[in-house]
């Protein structure tokens, strides 16, 4: 595969929307979700997924024109409702919103119901972190993840991403499934012909297997992460979104196999805290640096440079793709090139 | 060992406390955490180190007559300076402000430096579901966990607990360590002369071993629960406590085997969300039926009754211990045998 140049690669996807009728403004916002998210070499939530937005998108499942509304709100505080638009719109809607308010408050919390898959956790995170604040992000899911001792779906795997900014000695973007694994890394292995490990997924009885096939037939489930703790804290997370909302919870969200006119109705949650307001200007970035830099000179295991900060992977893959473009894996560069097909848009440059 | 009936062990809890110089309300207080904890059969953070705080508070390394002090707050947030008081009297002072808080401003969020082992995380975030909120309570800690790729500590165990209450279809209390797990149970094996298993473990080169023994004498740590993601999650904990309360982190605290008369310096946070701000009065407690009770009716693998909500094993305990007393296991019943010599007082009837 020839690198993609991350100019092009975005000027595709907001061509591409704008074929579904999604306006400029929005196109460039999903955009620049998917692409970064891309940059990070994290395909699964990338631009893999535009083909199910756009086939959602001219069914109406997902609104194109779409308004996220806040529906009530308070200084430290709001609940949106994201009018079936993209997730990538309402999520970036949202954590503005609370970066907004923890710029004054110190912190913020803002809820969203009625939203769709918005992709990387992460991202949404990131945004508070570039500001100079604490960000954090969950999102509820589709049950695919089971609970210790079930033999079915209990909760989604439930992502949870918080990010934090030093001034000097680097970042951290921690962006977690709450699953033992990421369901797209199953289907990876299932479109390689690969198996999984077993502790990956159990069977309908509740055993465990290593066929990937099982669970993209939904007759086996993803295993919750360290058992009974990411099962907890997946829980949480469907409290902060999908209960917190006022939104749809479980199985009251819409399935990737559902028709594509039907809605989705995801829920997020978006937390925003501004360390300025607790420790007075510029000094978190300090403390960071401190704790950042006792880290990276913590000694190591032999063969290993230095212990990473969450998230230190994917930036440095983030700089190798801004100078030199993305290398995207053969099963993504398929997706793009079946999406230029389906909406009828000139085959970009980097596909051809 | 016979039952200790829980009223005789507050009174006995209370009574130690005093002869420490601690105010009679502070012991209450401490007392009603510990032997909340026991309750729950969480030994490993009940009154077990009871005997750490009296030889801290004699030497004055705990202030027995600490105050906490709120240093700065506005409507949604505080920063509290825990005096070196123990840290039950710190904790249960700061979730109260961020419960009141949160009642009006939808949610805040508690700093706290300058305090001492807190016990069990899950009580205070119980607090707030008691209060019918949610509740989030994490704490830093001396470093005794490894992070992928290290050959010696790198964070504490550091604690995350998050409670929440539904009206009538039980409540969870997700206490976790993020660590592969808690100390207590390496320090019960080795008082056991039994192993660990090889993932609990890794020693001074960065290898896995079965030997808790190391763990006592500093040459061998803890694992990151999941790896990278347990290792993320202790980052960030230590961000809110630590880094956020500009308080003591990572080696800044102070270590169990340091003179009793140095201040320890653990830093907590704890966040309030008041989902009546949300969603209106009398709301969340009908979804937390309906999320719950779906939970409970998910199949199960063979011999399961039904899948269980973070917390109910511990209020069965609960239900138990208040009706029958609760029954120690020895190594508990010695320490408080030793603390009562220690501080002379009657020894009381359970004891004897």
């Amino acid at each position: 595969m020839k690198p993609v140049p991350i100019a092009e690669l975005r000027a595709f996807v907001i061509q591409v929307l704008e074929r579904c009728e999604v306006s400029r403004p929005d196109a460039e916002t999903t955009a620049d979700v998917l692409c970064t998210t891309d940059s990070w070499g994290v395909f699964t939530h990338g631009t893999k997924f535009l083909g199910d937005y756009t086939r959602r998108l001219r069914a109406k499942g997902v609104n194109p024109r779409g308004v996220p509304r806040i529906e009530n709100s308070g200084p430290a505080w709001a609940s949106i409702d994201g009018d079936c638009a993209l997730g990538m719109v309402t999520a970036v809607f949202a954590m503005k919103q609370a970066i907004a308010k923890a710029t004054t408050s110190g912190i913020a919390l803002v809820t969203v119901r009625n939203s769709y898959h918005f992709g990387a956790a992460g991202y949404y995170a990131w945004m508070a972190a570039a500001e100079g604040q604490f960000g954090i992000a969950v999102a509820n899911a589709i049950p695919s993840v089971s609970a210790p001792g079930s033999r079915g779906p209990v909760l989604g795997s439930n992502p949870f991403a918080f990010a934090a900014a030093s001034a000097h000695e680097g970042n951290m973007v921690l962006d977690i499934s709450t699953a033992s694994v990421a369901g797209g890394k199953v289907m990876v292995a299932a479109a390689e012909g690969k198996t999984v490990p077993s502790h990956w997924l159990v069977d309908s009885a509740g055993k465990p297997t290593t066929d990937p096939n099982l669970f993209l037939k939904l007759e086996a489930f993803l295993t919750p992460m360290a058992e009974h703790k990411g099962y907890g804290l997946a829980l949480m997370i469907e409290i902060l979104s999908g209960a917190l909302s006022g939104g749809a919870m479980r199985n009251g969200i819409g399935r990737f196999v559902d028709p594509p006119s039907k809605p989705s109705n995801y829920s997020h949650a978006f937390l925003a805290i501004n360390p300025a307001v607790f420790l007075g200007e510029n000094v978190i970035g300090g403390r960071l640096d401190e704790l950042f830099g006792a880290i990276r000179k913590v000694p190591t295991a032999s063969g290993v440079d230095h212990i990473m900060l969450p998230g230190e992977i994917e930036r440095a893959k983030q700089e190798k793709a801004l100078a030199a473009g993305i290398v995207f894996p053969p099963d993504v560069t398929e997706v793009h090139r079946a999406i230029a097909a389906e909406v009828g848009c000139p085959i970009p440059d980097f596909l051809k």
